[in-house]
């Protein structure tokens, strides 16, 4: 039995945007998936527990999944078990061990759908885990590589390499493209973060941000005005200032307004922040609901963000420097 | 006696960006200043009586000016008798009468300092109402271009002709540098105004965007983008496509929000309009706090923003293609 976990992430700062080739930083969190992987003789058998939900577990050979026997919505165990599935796959391909069975326990402290990378972390994990207990310790590169294939085979070929990328390797990362740079540099980050509870439909937001890209240049402009941004971020995270790193943030967030994709809900939480002097606030991911991320080391944006309508949840979850990890 | 009225007026297009030469389109809007003036022997008498004040009367002979005895602030007393004053000098100066005294009578629908041109429409109406009262029928050119002295020498220094022009003349107006375009094609907008009940203060607004757009070229850019923006609008107004206007009001805000002139009123009840299903919504004038501007010609908007906290006023507000008249 061996026990992997993997960070969530946060776009600091160029979600979208990154879309059309401009850079992006993310960042780890200190929210992790925990996932524990035990051999058995067949057939695979999911408990999966998760901050959003309550916990389920089902048990199925190949293809037949039994359904779990609890108030979850079939559409959210089938996302759940899809991940896990083609994450064991992955781990079958990696060590030829396609005859055994596997016992997987999912504990997230990362909420479901809400644009921190919880899908990435449970697969990045699963395969992490999954390989350890079958003797083989994978590196780093492989595991980022193996679970992109997952993201990429269970999102319809829309996954971005990025989310996997950051919890194998944990700290800030900028992707630009094909290529990911880590800024060792930076390694102390206060986010706190707040979630309204729903997620924006990432695919209707992207076409909406590609259909205003399309019909105005002005559009165009302002996603590479977010890349230019980027820029300018990513000299303030290694300059360690955060005052600065805070003040792009408004500013890319008013950016993303323009392209469509902030919502009330965001809006109000973003404020709320501002209002309690936090350095800075944005939405985080793909917007239209979902979470923001502040960056205040007090706890002035934890308390605000608790008494304004709309936002469900909030946390601190600073900068993780660490990506997956055996436990 | 004679009275004459003169419009107030939003900016559908391109605040901030218009003091960097980038174009901007305003319009005048169906919410006026209604100054009387009537000749009498020496000094002048003036009640002010404006939305967002308990009206009051002074009188008084050249500078020396008494107080009115009514709970309003000094400052507010001085700013409205302060373009009084201005404006009959102009009359003065217009007519070559210098020893007559004025009565002079405002009745304002325009909430002052809320960025809808109170101040440049009471200035207007009584250049145009006291030049009558002495018998001289001024043209619109002289009005504007008197006007803007007025404004010119009370906010020292810091007018824009914009929105003298816009009461004087009227309907929707193209602003670039001194160039002054009316678009003639524009007739009809249904637009609806949500009020906070405050004001930002105009110059650390503009302040702020200045220090922005010098220490970052995306901040410089941005506010291009907002000018690019402002020429699509002028298209889409003179098509009368009317999804398309709202969609770059919806644009504009955000860019302005990147600027960092937005507030959370101003926010909130942007996102009220647009969940009424405006059919767009922004800022309008400096921002910081102040109005929104809709464009509805349902009574959903109004409702919405009606009950929406921190909106203190909300009223219809159409296109005015008339602009100074005597009454």
């Amino acid at each position: 039995m061996v026990t992997a976990s993997a960070p969530g992430k946060v776009f600091c700062f160029g979600e979208h945007a990154v879309v059309y080739g401009e850079p992006a930083i993310g960042c780890a969190i200190e929210r992790r998936a925990r996932v524990t992987v035990e051999e058995r003789d067949e057939g695979l058998k999911v408990h999966l527990d998760d901050l959003t939900l309550d916990g389920f577990t089902v048990e199925y050979e190949g293809d037949s999944m039994g359904r779990p026997d609890v108030d979850v919505a079939d559409s959210l165990v089938d996302a759940g078990v899809g991940y896990i599935n083609e994450a064991i796959d992955q781990v079958r391909d990696a060590t030829d061990e396609y005859d055994t069975g596997f016992e997987i326990t999912v504990e997230s402290s990362i909420p479901l759908g809400a644009g921190l990378g919880s899908s990435a972390a449970v697969v990045v994990g699963t395969i992490a885990a999954g390989a350890a207990e079958m003797g083989l310790e994978l590196g780093d590169e492989e595991i980022a590589r193996r679970a992109f294939e997952v993201e990429h085979a269970v999102q319809d070929g829309q996954a971005s390499r990025a989310d996997t990328f950051w919890s194998t390797m944990g700290g800030a990362i900028r992707v630009e493209g094909d290529d990911y740079e880590r800024l060792d540099e930076v390694d102390n980050l206060p986010f706190v973060i707040g979630y309204d509870g729903g997620a924006g439909d990432t695919g209707a937001l992207v076409a909406g941000v590609r259909k205003l890209r399309d019909e105005y240049d002005f559009a165009a402009d302002t996603v590479s005005t977010i890349g230019d941004l980027v820029r300018s971020g990513q000299r303030a995270l290694a300059n360690g200032d955060l005052e600065e790193v805070g003040r792009l943030m408004n500013f890319n967030h008013g950016l993303l307004s323009a392209l469509g994709v902030s919502s009330r809900s965001l809006d109000a939480m973003v404020w709320a922040a501002r209002d309690a002097e936090a350095l800075g606030a944005k939405l985080t991911g793909a917007g239209g609901g979902g979470c923001i991320v502040a960056l205040d080391d007090s706890d002035d944006t934890m308390t605000a963000l608790q008494y304004t309508p709309g936002c469900e949840d909030v946390f601190r979850a600073e900068l993780d420097t660490e990506g997956v990890r055996l436990e």
